[in-house]
């Protein structure tokens, strides 16, 4: 069985057509991967791109994207609201089949070099793959942005990886790195009441005291007038979602305010979902390995 | 993508080790399947086969199993406390994968006509590929048993769809048919009293005017002194497991009796676990199909 690697790198350019398919064309084209999703956010002026290869493919398409985004994208003039230090502003690898997380902090490193050496633009290692703790961060990396940035390389504690301490003068630099699946899961409430959702966000988030691997914040649903807690699932292995969503079932009720609704954005891999229901139904010594069906044709 | 199928034959014999390996040899060693598991019972002097294959793949297993069985297992000789009327008794085909219930029918059509040519062993077809609604029901079909088949084939409703009128002398008949995937699933009560998990087998149950497409009864489970309700479910998608679980939840709680545990026993369809983590979680607007990254992979 072939290792297969999950990509979701994201570009800075969210809104001009042509650039966008000239980069996604660069996954299309590439043997052995395939394309899963891309979705463009205007406001944010960033597309995430979604695929999954063999080691191999997933090389070949991670160099040649940012190769044809230091072309094409232009820093200097991006303007967006989501923070972004970069062309490709972040690779990471994932792991999805026979391939550990070893794996992916190879591919990353092996990526990493190339970009810096092929095109141009210095590389950060970050999360598991990051050289130090302080660099395991991406908003700690990220910090300064763009324009921050060729000050910031020339502090021993941030000189890129690989590609040295000079940034690229229009596509800056990036971050590749490894990581576990990451979920984005969106807890809906029956209130309008915007401080409800921002407060359970501040209650279950690792950064509050509450769950490990866990990001969240209260935001609101304008079209359909409810309030939400957005929630960033790191690693689903060491916090669940049947956890998260039982915590914020309860700290809502606190304000008779119950779950209307979840939504589990872009993809999300098995083994999360198999948890959820081994829980809720209660299984005994459940193995999905080996009971679930379709794991015998994976 | 190639039609992926499942197989299930229950062959009469659950003790003589060197007749179930020579039996589950014949999957063993044909190309195109994937022996997944088998298990005997001594006393029910039966041995479940699981394995999935290609059509092409499930053909030739199919009817080379039934050869062997014919071969080595006399009948005239069985006892067991699970009623039976052939050497292999049933074989069922369940879609897995691209394949349809359409082509496992024609495949049982196929595999029952070849069987009862090769091994001279009549065929019954059965579940989604009977031929007359009285001959669905698999425990119609076998009533009378290897004992009783030689005078109930001679009625004009009971006349094997391949294979003529005449039982195999040591063989008997075989059921094959199409049917959906059968989640075998059991809920443990934290009570020693077998009457509260008869009373919710009865309430659960189709034959009770409970779930379409759920069979239920109470047992004892004597190694642990509680008392189960023990669940076969013939279709998940008609009646799915939480829906089950949480009518048991309510009907033991009118007894002040929790669930203590659930177990899923030999193999599981994903959509099945999938359903039930969407349900729980609440999840809108969720398509697995896209949405796990795995089902990219099958």
């Amino acid at each position: 069985m072939a290792k297969i690697i999950e990509s979701i790198p994201n570009i800075s350019e969210g809104r001009n057509k042509e650039i966008i398919e000239a980069c996604v064309d660069q996954i299309r084209q590439t043997t052995g991967c395939t394309l899963l999703d891309y979705s463009s956010d205007k406001s944010h002026n960033r597309t995430v791109i979604t695929y999954m290869g063999s080691m191999e493919g997933c090389e070949e398409a991670g160099v040649k994207l940012a190769k044809k985004a230091v072309e094409l994208i232009d820093l200097t003039k991006h303007q967006g609201e989501h923070p972004r230090m970069g062309c490709v502003d972040v690779m990471p690898f994932v792991p999805i089949k026979e391939a550990t997380m070893k794996d992916c902090i190879e591919l990353s490193k092996k990526v990493g070099k190339r970009i810096s050496e092929e095109a141009q633009l210095p590389v950060f290692l970050y999360e598991r793959s990051a050289s130090a703790p302080h660099r395991e961060n991406l908003a700690k990396v990220r910090k300064g942005q763009f324009e921050g940035m060729a000050e910031k390389v020339k502090d021993p504690d941030w000189i890129p990886d690989f590609g040295g301490q000079r940034i690229h003068p229009t596509a800056g630099v990036l971050a590749v790195g490894a990581r576990p699946p990451l979920i984005a899961y969106n807890i809906n409430l029956g209130t309008e009441d915007l401080s409800i959702a921002e407060k359970i966000g501040k209650i279950i988030r690792e950064a509050g005291g509450g769950f490990k691997c866990v990001k969240a914040m209260g935001v609101m649903l304008e079209e359909r007038n409810i309030a939400q807690v957005s929630i960033n699932m790191t690693d689903f292995t060491v916090t669940p979602l049947h956890r998260v969503t039982e915590l914020v079932r309860r700290e809502a009720a606190r304000y008779g305010v119950p779950v209307i609704g979840t939504e589990l954005i872009g993809l999300c891999p098995m083994q999360a979902l198999f948890d959820a229901a081994e829980y809720y139904l209660q299984i005994e010594d459940f193995d999905a390995s080996v009971q679930v069906i379709e794991n015998h044709l994976l």
